[in-house]
């Protein structure tokens, strides 16, 4: 390519908005038969697929990746099927654009509505997996808008055929050229350009580690909204049913420890912690989970010492760091402080204590009695999700397809002035 | 001061990010008592305000500010009562908070609720209207955020005093302190480090022209939305009622030239040009309008000519460019190039092109057969408005109470854990 990586990503840019123009006021037959050609095509193809796939995989394994994250790019013919389950799932869902979302006819007759429109062009910047470039793509497509796709260096030949596989697909349902496409360079500087590039993009969606969130944070003028990483608390409360207490700080920790709504720290009430803590130690123990805890947990149970900074880790691994606390006030005291606005759960018994922790804790979900692992596109009926945001802005937890959107609002009149 | 301008920024953002802790959980009925005694206070210590104003109308007149500047810094009992109905008006508003967006029970048996939340701390940078200073405290404070004010340094003596005195009625109905402040120096280093505060500001909205856009945007982490300028445009179809094209237009530009939703380029469809435009232009003309046409227009109706620049000009005053458009979809293109994504209006009898102009143009609000004037958080029935976005994401056009809040989910189980 005898361009350079800033002007490849203009390039990009300028087609998907171009692009975006068309898809503002595409049908969603067309849509939705595109997803379905995609599932098809995906199938049909699986071959060149893993072909592709097995440059990367052999580059990788020559460069020597981790066999877990060789594991993580790896395609196969049950991730191949999955990826186009998912595309047949996406056309399932309704389509979020034209919703009237409110409407009135004003005193002076006007008749207002506000609308549901794409938000225009996305970016999406993601780490190795290549099941994502789909997954983006599709709910990109289903909410109107244009995307161009940043995966992890590690997959690009993996990314570049199912980019093709399915923009071959959507062109021939008729979604316009330019819709869907991929930085084919692995140079970092396109991504640092991507996310300036104002008069082309209207939003970057990076998911991966905070050296990317920190790398793109610092240098992007178009609006970033992180797929973030959680450091979710669980508070046993004193009058918490300890065997259902037990149950879900288990499951929050141990059922998928690498993902972000996954269980990080435990708090427990002084008062129950001499009963509470040998229980649930033992149980976690014996699945291989290392506790870190402060004095007082010390006190009771046996553990490695936990230091300041534990507080505020993400640790993705079998390791949970463990504090007692006074009272509800503490708990919610230590969230605020150091949780990151994921999802928080409070196992009590007390009507007051649940209903007080609900209101006190500022988190994208906080939960009663349920382990934390819910926080999830599909758990919360959402269809999908290209991540979760623990931003307060446009979207708060999972993003499903509406937080792909925007809005405008359309006034109808019959010659009307301001007085 | 023996602080620094980014000591004294971070001294007021600490107070405001403690105070906000306190407002997530205060009551409906304790923010709209503080709102009517900030109305009271308002007017009883209107003396103390106009000696405050006198000492900035006296201090902006040495410094040679202009009569128009010099009005809208003004304070009279005029616009302190009005002030202060604001306040009433705010009170009067239902609180935005707890509301629950969505909600149902999950297939699994969790009750799910997406609830309206405050943002946290919102910073609001602003010009000289000294207003402004209460109709953004009290947004904020009704949508229970802490609010951090930076208005211009014209108003300084007179923002200062108006904080005080809401401050001081919010105190004594038990708001807690920090919840409204002023930065008090007019070194702009504040508000270059104002922005850099992600650790305490959930947003910031600067009110102002490009010069302050620019500045912040170039420096923000914080989430900024600008409450924006408007490159309006009203399209007269060929199929228009002329003479409701003609009220239109002249309402758009004429009514209030200074405004954001206010009128900047009328686009004319070829085929009633002739027709139309003498029409307009007399009308125009004898209000004192300055036209600046194309080539197509000037060969019609005499009047300066228009450069390139004048389509993405934002005159806010009377001057108005004048485009001959060969068709609908070149009045679409035109906007999607030049206008600035605020408010456009069709003029048409045709039901096609008012559908196909909805559809196609991309801006905050789309009118059909009316003024673009009415963008307005009060004209739309939003009660009031911290200002008018034209970004796509969290808030566009009018940003009412909503605009300042954000969501979480809360989720309640029965010890539910994931399978």
């Amino acid at each position: 390519m005898n361009q350079t990586p800033q002007e490849h990503v203009e390039e990009k840019a300028r087609a998907a908005k171009t692009a975006s123009v068309a898809l503002r006021t595409l049908s969603s037959d067309i849509k939705n038969q595109s997803l379905l050609a995609m599932a098809d095509a995906l199938i049909s193809r699986q071959d060149e697929i893993f072909a592709a796939n097995a440059k990367d995989l052999e580059a990788g394994n020559a460069r020597g990746l981790s066999s877990a994250l060789l594991d993580r790019l790896k395609l196969n013919p049950g991730r191949v099927a999955a990826m186009a389950d998912g595309c047949r799932q996406v056309a399932a869902l309704p389509d979020p654009i034209g919703e009237i979302i409110t409407g009135r006819k004003l005193p002076n007759g006007l008749r207002l509505e506000q609308v549901r429109v794409p938000l225009g062009v996305i970016g999406i910047v993601y780490e190795s997996r290549p099941n994502v470039t789909v997954d983006a793509a599709i709910l990109c497509l289903k909410a109107g808008n244009a995307v161009i796709l940043r995966g992890g260096s590690d997959a690009l030949q993996s990314n570049l055929l199912l980019t093709q596989i399915i923009t071959d697909a959507a062109r021939d349902a008729g979604v316009p050229d330019g819709a869907i496409s991929s930085i084919e360079t692995t140079d970092r500087a396109a991504t640092s350009h991507l996310v300036t590039l104002n008069q082309y993009l209207d939003l970057v969606i990076p998911r991966g580690g905070e050296g990317l969130k920190k790398s793109l944070a610092a240098v992007a003028t178009v609006p970033l909204i992180f797929a973030a990483g959680g450091v979710c608390q669980v508070f046993v409360d004193e009058s918490a049913n300890l065997q259902s207490a037990s149950d879900i700080v288990f499951n929050s920790k141990v059922q998928r420890p690498s993902a972000c709504n996954a269980l990080e720290t435990l708090l427990v009430h002084k008062n129950i912690a001499r009963e509470f803590l040998p229980l649930v130690a033992k149980r976690l123990c014996d699945a291989n989970v290392e506790l870190r805890g402060d004095e007082s947990a010390r006190e009771i149970t046996s553990m490695n010492a936990a230091s300041e900074g534990d507080w505020n880790e993400e640790y993705l691994a079998l390791i949970l760091a463990v504090r007692v606390v006074e009272n509800l006030d503490a708990a919610i005291a230590h969230i605020g402080t150091h949780g990151s606005g994921h999802s928080e759960s409070i196992v009590t018994e007390s009507y007051a204590n649940a209903e007080k922790f609900c209101a006190g804790v500022d988190a994208a979900a906080v939960y009663v009695n349920a382990s934390t692992r819910f926080t999830d596109g599909f758990e919360f009926g959402l269809g999908a999700e290209v991540g979760i945001s623990t931003q307060k802005l446009h979207a708060r937890g999972p993003m499903g397809l509406q937080a792909l959107t925007s809005t405008k609002y359309i006034v109808r009149g019959d010659g009307h002035i301001r007085a």
